[in-house]
């Protein structure tokens, strides 16, 4: 076994604290690596309060992993002992189902196994994040990291980076396409970046209008302020597809209506609650309101080949791993532009 | 100008009497028939209570027409006299906007003419319905009825039957999909009917044990109750499509956990109030909720050909018109199998 340590939660209340553990060593298919960033999702914090009521403690976060390779099992190729490599929201899943076969583990039909919280199927116990200061992982789940690419600001393109890649990919997002990103917070951040290098025409929905300067320097060519009615109602039927990832329960009324005919928004936010959903708008120009979650291991490396080639990151702040908390309270404030990032040189 | 009787509604709460009114006479592209007969659809109940708040009074509902073409203007070439003739929703359009060029009139977007309480760009006033013995409209909104098919059966197809048509069409289901018909009523009884015809695997859910026998005549394979949770899960994840005909306010998440990956359930009952949206069940499955209205010109002619020529019209209850206030509160009690149609001979 591996002796690690970490930052963790031991109950839903505290704040999370020093904690040692350990991993197993690799086995021929593991990779391990030795973590140099991780980035901190909103996710983080739902786990850690237990607020989607599924956490398991002591509980580690973090699923915006970014390291080096130190050592790798007898059977890996895709990596070796040195190579900058990364971990996104998973590190296993059944591999035999049909969501599995077709590159698709996040809808594992048997349910992928997370990053952190999760079952280990290779074990011991329930898989422990990015928080600290190594990981070991099946080589079907490591991600090979563009050496061009700043690892720090690297780490937030394995969660929030590929939760708006996808969707974009998915519904053929490009050139002559008129899309809305609804928000601008760690994952609008990365839609605005992503839609404006695929070719569409971005224009960012937000309640702030401090925020307009911001998203054009990241690549939208409008900004409209979503509390105003008017403004709304002159953007309506315009776009072809709209990114809404606003996790807080918000009415998709006046969004929906932003859609031409036969136009898509796609929710990457994840309330608990219901949504109030409004059917006339659906009805009356054949709309669709759609689901999207991270993306597979194959479409997070062309992501992330993508960004190699194209140069993109997350705009990030690099905090040392003792103001966790504190960044968690800031992040409740949306005080961060855009992604808190842990150095883990610091732990 | 034609004197025309029918049967109106003067106000939202007084029951439908007898009217005597006027319809223009044919331009040279209108086309005037006889009504046969017409089928009560029930948005007429709707619109003649003002539930939708854009009534006009005195209002005649219907638009589920069938007759005879008694005369024709001199540049139709359509249909001549004589012929059996149909009347959908929509009697007019833009004719020049995206949707109209697409043959999408349905989703004109600057509003199509709806075949009752609609202002009348040809006039007079505002549009009236087919619960009357005449119309007259565009030869561009007259249908072509095959002669094989009973029409007072076949009226339905002209709301009921091209609302389900066209959604089963456009998401493309066909042979290998398994489809869910959510409710057995005007529309359900038809959706079950196409996508069986169209060669999908067909399931209705359905609150009523009662309707299981003639779910399975009218082409469902099987039946499940959808009260019962365990029957509910264990048909989660199996469905390509759900094709959901309750207007009323039900909570959509179960109906949501029934489709595959990137599955869809499109709406095309309209519920005033917005519905509750759970959106993991989304996420997590890359799953779509749309909504879809009725069809347009060239497709609803496209839909009364292929019954014609795979003999498929409603299951009708044929009524005298002066039965209709009685037929609406048997239609509240969803007493009708499975559409009410007025004879129109009886005015």
């Amino acid at each position: 076994m591996i002796k690690s340590k970490g930052y963790a939660a031991y109950d839903p209340q505290s704040d999370l604290a020093p904690h040692d553990f350990e991993r197993r060593d690799p086995d021929p298919t593991d990779v391990q690596m030795e973590i140099l960033f991780c980035g901190v999702c909103h996710s983080d914090l739902h786990m850690v309060r237990n607020e989607w009521g599924n956490s398991e403690y002591p509980l580690i976060p973090g699923h915006e992993i970014v390291g080096r390779v130190v050592k790798v099992g007898e059977k890996v190729a895709r990596v070796k002992p040195g190579d900058m490599a990364a971990i996104g929201c998973m590190v296993n899943s059944c591999r035999e189902c049909p969501s599995c076969k077709d590159g698709l583990e996040q809808y594992c039909l048997n349910g992928a196994t997370l990053t952190y919280a999760s079952p280990d199927p290779k074990g011991p116990g329930f898989t422990m994040g990015g928080y600290s200061n190594n990981i070991v992982a099946d080589e079907a789940f490591i991600l090979k990291l563009p050496n061009n690419l700043d690892p720090a600001a690297a780490a937030p393109l394995l969660c929030a980076g590929i939760t708006t890649y996808s969707p974009l990919r998915h519904w053929k997002v490009g050139k002559g396409s008129k899309v809305a990103v609804v928000g601008l917070g760690g994952l609008g951040h990365m839609a605005i970046k992503f839609a404006h290098a695929f070719g569409a025409e971005v224009t960012l929905f937000t309640t702030s209008p401090g925020k307009t300067e911001d998203a054009k320097r990241l690549g939208a060519e409008q900004v409209v302020i979503s509390k105003d009615e008017n403004a709304m109602a002159a953007e309506a039927g315009k776009y072809d597809f709209v990114l809404n990832t606003v996790s807080a329960k918000i009415d998709l009324t006046p969004y929906i209506n932003l859609l031409k005919r036969e136009g898509t928004m796609v929710l990457v936010g994840a309330p608990a609650e219901p949504l109030p959903l409004g059917v006339f708008p659906l009805i009356m120009q054949r709309r669709s309101v759609a689901g999207s979650l991270i993306g597979g291991i194959r479409e997070t490396q062309e992501m992330l080949d993508f960004c190699g080639q194209n140069d993109i990151v997350s705009d990030v702040e690099i905090i040392p791993i003792d103001k966790i908390n504190e960044a968690y309270e800031r992040m409740l404030k949306s005080d961060v532009k855009y992604r808190f990032v842990i150095d883990m040189a610091t732990l």
